[in-house]
């Protein structure tokens, strides 16, 4: 059986120690694969791996952690969140394992609201419809308002946000891509404009969400995109519509960054489409024929 | 520990039944995981994974199945070769196991000279500087006579190639590529001077061998490659090199074709060059993550 997959989002990129104090609460009970913290989004997503049982011991330690540590109220970042312990997904590597991340996530939800006593927000496959963005949109004054009018409620944990760390977005969902974009100088209106002709939301390519940003640190501005369904809008297909759009615009794509780890399906159709071998798929890789064994 | 792999070649690309029996001969003792046929080549690629002894076992009966079933005095096809079992590699999956598949493959070279009495040519690993077109040149009546005139002598087995079956080439290397790119038309010197331009022999890219080919049957010609080192010769750089060779001949890329299964390492790379990601490699993919467990 295959573990399933924790892709937490945590609101800090920038002090190190406490980028190293969530690694280190997650991988005390499961396999941390990968940590990637970006200093302008002030924001790290960790990868981990492991049976239910091991996931929600890791995220409850890697929630409560963020808590103890990160203070939304003296929070700057580019990217929008609404808690120290911004969104939790649990995600199934297999299709098959679906429910098993969908039953994992709920037990994690209910943990965090009664052991932790943070209000959690259900989202993606425990809430269909309701993506991070439905959440986060003004902030999370903006979220308080609408709860205290009651507009929505937390699924789990107290009525009101925890003034120093928020709320937490749980859910499970299919493995997305993270993947950005930079382009080169500072025009933030191109970056967004850019987004917008790529996102589905706006008419672009199915299961994209995309937002421009300014990454003041590293000196240019960058498409941060979610490929939900890199299926139906495969990865190659997203970069190359986003340098299309750049171009069209006079901005220059100086490159590309992947958030967290790729699913090999992805990596295999792009290669296979550079290579002009029609068909190409996972199936067709030595290493991934092991792991069916 | 990861299984070793081997990928036999054998001279019958057409009779159905001959192509099933040698697969199931072989998959009755390793794991089979993927057969390619060719008629025009008259050539199969069998990719099978198992232990040493599994192995062994397989190529034994896969062999003999060959010699039984093959018989090279009526055998016509575009590609070279010098027996019903043409060449026997075993590869390590991983280069730390490179000593276990010469191991494997020397003990399998002695057997096939003892039990099957055909007679065996060490290649690659086992005779560094060797590779089957060293035996292949000239076909199995220039080799015979090389034999007679003591230029060269089968490491094991009987000093005379075996009227129907010929020889047989066995050795260990490290995982190559097996990748055809056709072109449109019927210009043979085109696919040939492609091939030329593109192979290390003739001053092209570092371990890249090619062939130009006719494939009647499929109405087209092939440029037939070995990429033997994709570290240094990335794949992808290998098909934009016959690519810009072919154009510059005026001759057409309709597509090409994996011979047996891809190293993962190979994939990644070429999916991180579309992708525009720097330094993309299996370390990036989550299931070649769990593979390292």
């Amino acid at each position: 059986m295959l573990p399933l997959e924790a892709v937490p989002n945590f609101s800090e990129g920038r002090d190190r120690a406490t980028i190293d104090a969530i690694g280190e609460a997650l991988a005390g009970h499961a396999r941390l694969l990968d940590v990637h913290s970006d200093a302008d989004h002030n924001r790290s997503v960790y990868t981990l791996v492991g049976n239910e049982e091991q996931l929600v011991a890791a995220l409850l330690a890697g929630i409560a952690c963020a808590s103890e540590r990160i203070d939304l109220r003296a929070h700057v970042g580019a990217h929008p969140r609404i808690g120290a312990a911004d969104v939790v997904p649990l995600v199934p590597i297999r299709e098959a394992d679906a429910e098993r991340a969908r039953a994992a996530a709920l037990e994690l939800a209910r943990r965090v609201g009664e052991e932790l006593a943070l209000p959690v927000f259900l989202y993606a496959d425990l809430a269909p419809g309701r993506g991070p963005a439905f959440f986060r949109r003004g902030g999370t004054s903006e979220l308080q308002r609408r709860i205290d009018e009651g507009e929505l409620a937390p699924d789990f944990g107290p009525g009101q946000l925890d003034e120093r760390a928020g709320g937490v977005i749980v859910g499970a969902r299919r493995a997305l891509i993270a993947f950005n974009v930079n382009l080169a100088g500072d025009d933030l209106d191109g970056a967004r404009e850019v987004a917008r002709a790529v996102r589905e939301r706006d008419g672009g390519l199915p299961g994209v969400r995309a937002l421009g940003l300014r990454l003041a640190g590293a000196g240019h501005v960058q498409v941060s995109m979610n490929v939900e369904d890199w299926r139906a809008s495969p990865l190659h297909e997203v970069v190359a519509a986003v340098e299309r759009e750049a171009q069209a615009r006079g901005l220059e794509v100086i490159g590309a960054e992947l958030v967290g780890l790729l699913p090999a399906g992805a990596a295999v159709a792009a290669a296979g489409s550079l290579l002009r071998v029609a068909g190409l798929d996972p199936s067709h890789v030595l290493e991934l024929r092991l792991l069916g064994e």
